[in-house]
Parts: C-alpha cells; sequence; structure tokens
C-alpha cells in the first residue's frame, strides 16, 4: 500500500495518524504544523502549573526526531496557506506538496473575548505548552492570579495554583463553576471545594475590563476592581477550521468541519474519499441528541485518530456517534460527567427525571475516603446522563456509565447492576445504586 | 400489614430484613443469634488486624440496643433447636415462638480440615468479631504466623499482617493464591506482591500437621518444619444449613438451602410462600452457569435481604441470577474478579478467548500511580469474566465489567466503549480497551 498522505497539525490526531501508517503501510507521510513541537499532553498543564508535575518536558510523548528517525516527513513551525482541492495539493511556507489523502487535524485556538486590555502583558491563554511555560515564569513573581472562565481548564488552573499557594481569584458569567459539564447542584460541590483551597470564586458575574498600562495591574471584575498581576483567560475554545473552510471544505453549525462516519470531509456536500478530519477542529454526532458537536477530549482524538489510519488503509472503519466522558481534577476534587446535562436536556426539549445520592468512597470506618456524589439522568426509563463528585473513584464510575448509556441501560438495569465491595475501597452498596433506586422512586410518584 | 416475623440469624441479612418489616409494617419481628453480636462488617476484620481500622468496636454498624429501640425482639446468644414446620414453630433455648413468615439467615462457619494439632492454643479461624479479637490479642507476642489457605480471607490477612511488620508464611495446597476468583497469570501478580512485602509465600504444597505441646510452635509444610506461635485457618467455608435440612427444607449441591427467583425456601420439592433464605447459608443462580452457588459477599447478603423484605410485603421481588463482582485488598494491591475464571470455564466445558493488558492507574508523568493488569474472558464475542489488578481503580473497572456482562457486551462494545481521562486518574485511553483489542486480534488469529 503506497500513496502520498499529507497531514496538517501534529497533535494527537496527526501523531497517531502518522505513527499508524507508517507502521502498518509504505505511504509516504508528512506532517505540517505551525507550533514547534508534536504531540504533548496538553490535559497535564495544569499539574505542572501546580508542581506536582515537575518540569513542562515531561509532557512530551515523544521528541520530535523519533517521528522523523520513523521516516516521517515532519515540518514544525511551518503554515500552510491553501489546500488546493482541484490538483490534491498544499500550499506551504515549506512548498508545494501533493497528496493522495489529506488528514486536517488542525486543533483548535482558544476563544479571548474582545474585552479591553487583553493585550496587556501578564495577560495569558493556557493551550499550548509554550502558554504553559510562559504563565508559570510569569507566576514566580505573582501575588494574585485572575482566570476568567471556570469550565474545565480555568476550574483545574484554579484548584493547581491554591494548591501551589497563589492568591486566584476564578470569575465566571454563568452562575456555577463547570457550565458546559455539570448541573448547578454538582458544581456547587466542585465551587465549594475551590473556596476551600482559598480561591475567590465569582460566579453569575462579567469581567468588564482588564486594566493597567503595560502590565496588568486589575480586572473589573462587576463593580469589583480584582488586583492581578497575572490573568489567564479560559473562555473556550474555537475549531481551526478556516483553511478546510477557505478550500471549500462543508463547516458546520459548531464552526467545525463537517465529517461522515468515516471521518470523511464534504466538499460542497459530496463527501471526498481520501480527506479526513479529525480531533477539536471536526465535527462528529452526539450519542444522546443525534446533533454534531465538537469533542475536545484526548481520548476521542486518540479514537479518531485510530479511525482515520484505517480507513486510509482501506479497513472500512467507522466512528460511532460520541458520548466524550469527561473528568476533570480540581485541587482534591474529582469531577465527571458523560451523557446530557439537566441544562441540555432542557434546550434538547428532553423531559427528564434524576436521581442522586450522597455517599463514601470507602467504608465509613475505614480512613482516606472522601464523599462521593452521583447524580443520574432518565429520559422515560433511560439513562441519558451521569455526573460523579468524590475525591478519588470517579474517572471509573464514570466510565462505567458511559459504557451504561451506550449500551441501553435503563433505571431497572442500575438496579439489578451487582457491585463489589471491601472496606478499603467502597461502602457495602454503591452510591450508583442508591441515586438509580432515587430516581425510581421519583418516577413511580410522576406515575 | 400484621403478622409473626422469625428471623434466624442477626447478620447482614438478618438485620436487613428486621430493619425493612419495622420500617414497612407492623409485623411482629423475632430475631434469634447464637453469636452474642447483631450485624456487623466482617469484612472490615482484617484491616483491625492490620491496625489502620483502630478499633473492633468500629466494625459493628450498629449496637444492638439500637434494633431492641425499633422494636425488634432480638434474642442474642440463642440457640434455636428446631422448626416445626408443620405447626409454624421455632424452638429455642429461650423458648417456642409460632411464625407466620421465616427467614432462615443463619450465615456459614469456617470449614477447618481434620490436621492434626488443630485444637491446639493459637490456632485460629477469622470469622467473628470474637476470633478477631482474639487473634490480635495473641499476636501482640507473636513473633511468626502461619496462614493456612490463600483465598480472599488467607490473603488479605496475610498482607495486613504484612504491612504490620509481622513475620508471616501463607501456605495454599492449590498452586496458585486467589484460586477461586483469579486466573494463574493475574494471581502471581499477588503472590509477588505478598513477596514484596516479605511474605514467606508457598502454593501447591500442603499443610501436614499443626505442632506443639498445648500451644501451637510450628506447622508441617511439605518437607518444611515452619515456626509458628499463631497458626490461622483460612481453608474455606461451610454454609450453617443444618437446622433448615433437619427441619425437612432441601439442600442443594452447595451445601446451601435451595431458594427459588423469589429466595423462597423448597419443603420436599415444594417451595414455600413464607419461608425465605439468603446469605451464606443459602443457594443461588449463577448468572454465566446457571447452576446454584452460594455467594459470600455482603453486598450480595444486602440485596438479598431487600427482596425477602419486599416479598414479605407482597411486592412479589425477583432476585435475579447473580455474577457476585468480588474484590480483595492485599497489602497495597487490590485484585478484583467478575464472572467465571478461565478454570471455571473449563470445569464447565465452554470454550473461551481472552484478552489481556497491562497499563497504568495514572499518565506515566503523574506521581503516585501503579500499574494496572486486566484479563477478559469471552466466549464467542460475549463477555463472561474479567479479573483487574492494581494498586486502584480496580473496584469500579470490575463493577463496569459486572455491568457489560449482565448487559450482555461483546468484545464490539467493549471496542466502542468511551472512557474518560485526566492525568492524574487515568492513561488516554483505558487499559480495558487494549485487553478487548487483544482479545479481539485473537478471535481473529483463530477464525
Amino acid at each position: 500500500m503506497t500513496g502520498k498522505v499529507v497531514i496538517l497539525g501534529a497533535g494527537a490526531v496527526g501523531m497517531t495518524v502518522a505513527t499508524y501508517l507508517k507502521r502498518h503501510t509504505k505511504h509516504e507521510v508528512t506532517v505540517f504544523s505551525s507550533d514547534n513541537n508534536t504531540a504533548y499532553s496538553q490535559c497535564g498543564l495544569p499539574f505542572v502549573l501546580e508542581g506536582v508535575v515537575h518540569d513542562f518536558s515531561d509532557l512530551v510523548i515523544r521528541p520530535p526526531d523519533t517521528f522523523v528517525d520513523m521516516g516521517i516527513d515532519l515540518h514544525l513551525g511551518t503554515t500552510v496557506n491553501h489546500i488546493d482541492t482541484g490538483c490534491q495539493k498544499v500550499i506551504s511556507d515549506a512548498g508545494v506538496f501533493e497528496y493522495d489523502y489529506l488528514v486536517i487535524a488542525t486543533g483548535s485556538m482558544p476563544f479571548v473575548p474582545p474585552l479591553k486590555g487583553r493585550e496587556l502583558d501578564g495577560v495569558f491563554t493556557l493551550h499550548t505548552l509554550s502558554d504553559g511555560i510562559a504563565i508559570d515564569r510569569s507566576m514566580k513573581d505573582s501575588s494574585s492570579v485572575v482566570i476568567i472562565g471556570a469550565g474545565g481548564i480555568g476550574a483545574e488552573v484554579a484548584g493547581s495554583l491554591a494548591l501551589r499557594g497563589i492568591a486566584v481569584t476564578l470569575v465566571e458569567a454563568i452562575p456555577q463553576v463547570l457550565p458546559l459539564t455539570l448541573d448547578p447542584d454538582m458544581a456547587l460541590l466542585v465551587q465549594q471545594h475551590l473556596t476551600s483551597l482559598g480561591v475567590n470564586v465569582r460566579t453569575g458575574v462579567q469581567v468588564d475590563s482588564i486594566n493597567g498600562l503595560n502590565h496588568v495591574q486589575s480586572v473589573s471584575v462587576g463593580k469589583e476592581l480584582v488586583p492581578a498581576d497575572v490573568v489567564i483567560v479560559a473562555t473556550g475554545l474555537r475549531p481551526l477550521s478556516g483553511i478546510a473552510r477557505d478550500a471549500g471544505f462543508d463547516i458546520g453549525p459548531a464552526g467545525g468541519i463537517v465529517t461522515n462516519e468515516h471521518l470523511r470531509v464534504s466538499l460542497a456536500g459530496e463527501f471526498q474519499d481520501n480527506v479526513y478530519a479529525g480531533g477539536e477542529c471536526a465535527e462528529v454526532i452526539d450519542f444522546i441528541t443525534d446533533s454534531p458537536f465538537i469533542s475536545r477530549l484526548g481520548s476521542a482524538a486518540r479514537r479518531m485518530a485510530r479511525v482515520i489510519g484505517e480507513n486510509i488503509t482501506e479497513q472500512d472503519a467507522v466512528y460511532p456517534p460520541t458520548l466524550s466522558p469527561n473528568v476533570v481534577v480540581v485541587g482534591n476534587l474529582v469531577a465527571g460527567s458523560v451523557g446530557i446535562t439537566s441544562q441540555r436536556a432542557k434546550d434538547s426539549d428532553m423531559s427528564i427525571v434524576y436521581g442522586i445520592s450522597e455517599g463514601l468512597t470507602r467504608a465509613g470506618y475505614y480512613p482516606g475516603g472522601s464523599q462521593l456524589n452521583v447524580k443520574l439522568i432518565f429520559a422515560g426509563l433511560q439513562l441519558v446522563g451521569a455526573q460523579v463528585v468524590a475525591g478519588e473513584g470517579v474517572k471509573e464510575r464514570i466510565d462505567a456509565l458511559s459504557l451504561a448509556i451506550r449500551m441501553g441501560a435503563t433505571v431497572h438495569d442500575l438496579l439489578e447492576w451487582e457491585t463489589s465491595y471491601s472496606p478499603p475501597v467502597s461502602m457495602v452498596i454503591d452510591p450508583v445504586t442508591f441515586a438509580a433506586a432515587d430516581a425510581k422512586t421519583k418516577m413511580e410518584k410522576m406515575a
């Protein structure tokens, strides 16, 4: 199997596809990235800032040389200016490259709202390794940090900096933290934990401006002036789909490149056999709502890369509708979510019933455990969403509930679900069971 | 709803049924136990011996008084001599009691093989709170302990005592530890961990005798004489079903009381509407093999109690075939299992394919994680068994796989299963996925 494969983007999707092809085919593989690094663990950045991971270099999975040694033609720090779909060519700063297959994996970039003062020194986003290094450096002389946006990145960094002993204010325009992944009641647990770590959490309030002469000095939050020598703007990401749009590829409602179940890309409504997109620049289908959305997870990126690699090697692989279960580590608390939240159910005109429970991660008499809160969301009898907040055991429970949703579990299945028990690692009956029982009681009252 | 309910046994099943009835009905509830305690956490005994749980009293869920205050007629330290099914009466040391409903929840007792010297001072079983207290007391002057039997209790106690700094020899006749729940390759990980803690693990070798004059001095293990001043015999449990057998109730192949899906008991082949059995004296149906077995889990006991309580209150509850997922904590390692092992598949003439993987519980660069080993067992495409060994995240993965088996998950479902990721709590792709991929590769090679 031979051919020329050009990959735009050297992140998780790009490098996984490149590696897969080099292992399984004789394709010529060329990778472009405007960044100077190949794939690294973006998700690990907050924990280097915390100091628990010692060095940013720990996040680099493989040095670029190892990819070159595999025979990948790697162009870092190189801008691609245009895709010529007619001639199957990519025009870059490094020259013109023909392709038989094209993979668009350009990722995303932070969205920074048009705030007054956003150009001041000391104002950062946290998206790349270079961002992390710059923030870490400026943090050394910092006495107070303001983080704008309490999504996953904002909340994780707030927790990490608080554990490092830095004065942090976390500002969120929506009246809760983690608004995209948690219901308000579950988010409150995370907010209370941040407060207990000393973070000044301000939700439901707008940032009006960032103030200073050359360097930031304060942030105007509602009517208050919060002193700040470092500001981190974490108000979301936007897909880097411009180059695809300019080439005529279709862009969907979430701003990402439209893909089909094979992750092929459409040109003026027609899916192309030899052009793929994956990762944060591409739209995929939500398992619950059937609508297109952008999955931002490293795990999803790896799965998409695998599907693209298999399709280029003619294996007819499918990327199924996705649940994108997610988990964030905020200080000493872990918060996870899968499927839809109550708000998203409302937005989709879906009628829901929920069940909640509060338990422990270990037997009450066994030291070291934590509180464990579970919320399960049902549409009819069917599980459609789940949220878990605790000090431990969150990721695995979210994974279990991810499988439950995918396999069509009902409240009855969850009640019959047998869970295991040993005092150092659990309660006799898992709190998930009690949340299901709570939902069933509510369903019976409604019937 | 009124009537006289007599419950034999004050353990997890007995006290949960009693409490349920007192909360939901006006039944007169009488409970008998030859023990002097009501339900306590038997599973916690190894961890008091370890010293991580400080006192045996921590294991007592509620003092007996609280049950008396609820209006339960509680007869502790009282032997029941006979059940008269014709007259619906129980004859006990405390007198004769009539019943409208009878619940047999007499539990189990340790099986001690007929070893020479088993009656010596310093030889114990670990089944009751009193056993635990006696072992703890004798441990204070002990320099070396021999544990006979490396099932769940033997392995947990070996790990606990080793962490306490005591010299332990663990002897098992079968050539592996945890033979009922783990395959040899997974058991080896536990055995290596025990060895690393300083435990002298001797598998595949018989104990010939326990030696000493009044007090134990040594144990003959194969040709070796192992010094011992404390011996703990942990060679399994037997259902306490004698009183049921004597009353004419049917006993099954595993030595437990035969029950139907409502946990009703049969008298000469006819199921009785008003007599129930649950817990370690009763047989239930294995989800995979459809054959009767005895579930020894606290979690199963609680579920059975609930079904019995609901049936006595005429709710037509069913106890479905059971998987009994189990987890043990051996030193700093957790080992879990659900469904069938390779050996049990062989015994059932079931043809299987397995997949394995070795990963980590956290990102490689994040401190504090551990190795994570997964083994998945398939019959055809269907998941029928799973084993996980790691320092953390085992119980929740076993629970997820318990749900997967119950919902009929195939290898394809496990490959589509989306798992969540954050560096402090997981790898990008969960090792369970890699184990499923390994199984799929093996299936393809066989096809």
